[in-house]
């Protein structure tokens, strides 16, 4: 019987090994400078951080302890964002059932303190993010650690940071939306048949089709993710899955929120629907 | 800085990753019932065993807790030979230098109660293993924990148990041999240069194309045994080693215990050479 830490490290593991995974690393595609045994060594030292959040630590503190062992490996960043997504997750199984209302809470008792590690965090890695708007009193988060000074005297609290940024990443959006896709691909995992890595990766073409990457977004553009989301759809409708995922290898687009959303599906199905391996 | 028990979760993880690994699950090829997403279910669930090897806990007691997590998941046997070779190797690590004579010396200290810990293992995982020879007063071992009391009568520690076994099973030869061959093996993935996957791989057909691998041994006979060592030598020399790999797996011959080694050797490469990632 898996723990939810050792099942939320397991998703990590699963999601990557899942094939075709358009655009991301999968058991079949390499990136340039970012290849499966990156995954696999961040997935080991996202360990200790996952243990930390199912041992009852704030939520700030289990994930910026995620973060740094995650980045123990040459690739850069792997799986901030899912890490991001499993937390609160896991915390949430841990207390008790896993579903929308009872993740809300764990979101609504976030602290300044899990704000303050979560900017912490990205000390660590680098996260490719969408600049603030001007208009916003939450500080950039790619100041990292100089910016917590100016969280605590606004008093924001990881929720307030995840709310100010859900119109631009769908990540923050799953924090705010009670993880909503999240349950859903959940739901889609759990329903299918067959081996788990290809549920997951259907589900994952699943998810992309539906809502413009936000990675994707921040990379190339509103433009090209509402782009790649339609040919996600003409991908599965036409059976030419293989060849989008290499195309997209091709052209350098990576839909890395989906996937983070997809490992975020894969934990629940493993947790709460207890699909077997 | 991954610890010792993250390291050899790590080298179970790149061992199953490198590919080609004729015969073997790898990150190119599935065996009929045994899916790579079992050795990634198999890595997880080992975890606290491999903890609890370097939290110092006694071999047989973290080897039974590493192999009843490996278990949880619907392959079969992944990884109970790998784990054999880590665990020692583990609390080598923990205990100071990791070198020939200290993981003797954590052989030679292992305990009746080791071996009866070791018996248990085979209760929760069907382990192919050779018949016992007739003469011997060693149970054997796929009698499990029935077999408890004899042990314990006998007065056999794990490492008598091991020598029984030395001369059939290559893993537990490096129990009696300082793991020679494991450290040959992390020497070579340490020398040579590129993703650490493929050095695994290519220190898989290095350990097979030297010694006939005891689990094929076992399964198809001595001579087979022989035959995929010869063969493998000719792979190496001419290249072929991706039709070597399919040719292996149609005749469902699968040298379990090279695998065995080269996932040691990685672990060893990964903890006292530091190798990156």
């Amino acid at each position: 019987m898996r723990t939810p830490a050792e099942n939320a490290q397991l998703a990590l593991l699963l999601e990557v090994a899942g094939t075709p995974k358009p655009g991301n690393v999968d058991r079949r595609r390499d990136l340039p400078d970012l290849r499966f045994e990156h995954f696999l060594a961040g997935s080991v030292g996202a360990g200790p951080g996952l243990r930390a959040a199912s041992d009852g630590r704030p939520v700030g503190d289990a994930f910026e302890t995620a973060v740094v062992g995650m980045a123990d490996q040459s690739g850069g960043n792997t799986q901030f964002g899912a890490l991001l997504l499993l937390v609160p997750l896991v915390a949430t199984a841990t207390e008790g059932k896993l579903m929308g209302d009872a993740v809300r809470s764990v979101v609504e008792d976030t602290t300044v303190e899990d704000a303050a590690d979560f900017y912490r965090a990205f000390d660590h890695v680098a996260v490719t993010v969408d600049d603030p708007p001007a208009d916003t009193d939450v500080p950039d988060v790619r100041r990292g650690s100089d910016a917590v000074a100016d969280v605590e005297t606004a008093g924001l609290t990881l929720q307030d940071v995840m709310a100010a940024a859900a119109d631009r990443d769908d990540v923050a959006r799953e924090w705010i939306e009670g993880f909503e896709r999240s349950f859903a691909a959940a739901d889609r995992i759990a329903a299918r048949a067959g081996p788990v890595p290809d549920r997951v990766a259907e589900t994952f073409l699943w998810l992309l089709s539906r809502r413009p990457d936000t990675h994707v977004a921040t990379t190339h553009g509103e433009r090209v993710a509402r782009r790649v989301m339609v040919r996600a759809q003409s991908a599965r409708d036409r059976g030419h899955v293989e060849e989008f995922a290499d195309a997209l290898v091709e052209e350098g687009i990576n839909p890395g929120t989906t996937a983070d959303v997809a490992a975020a599906g894969c934990f629940v199905a493993l947790e709460r629907d207890g699909i077997e391996i």
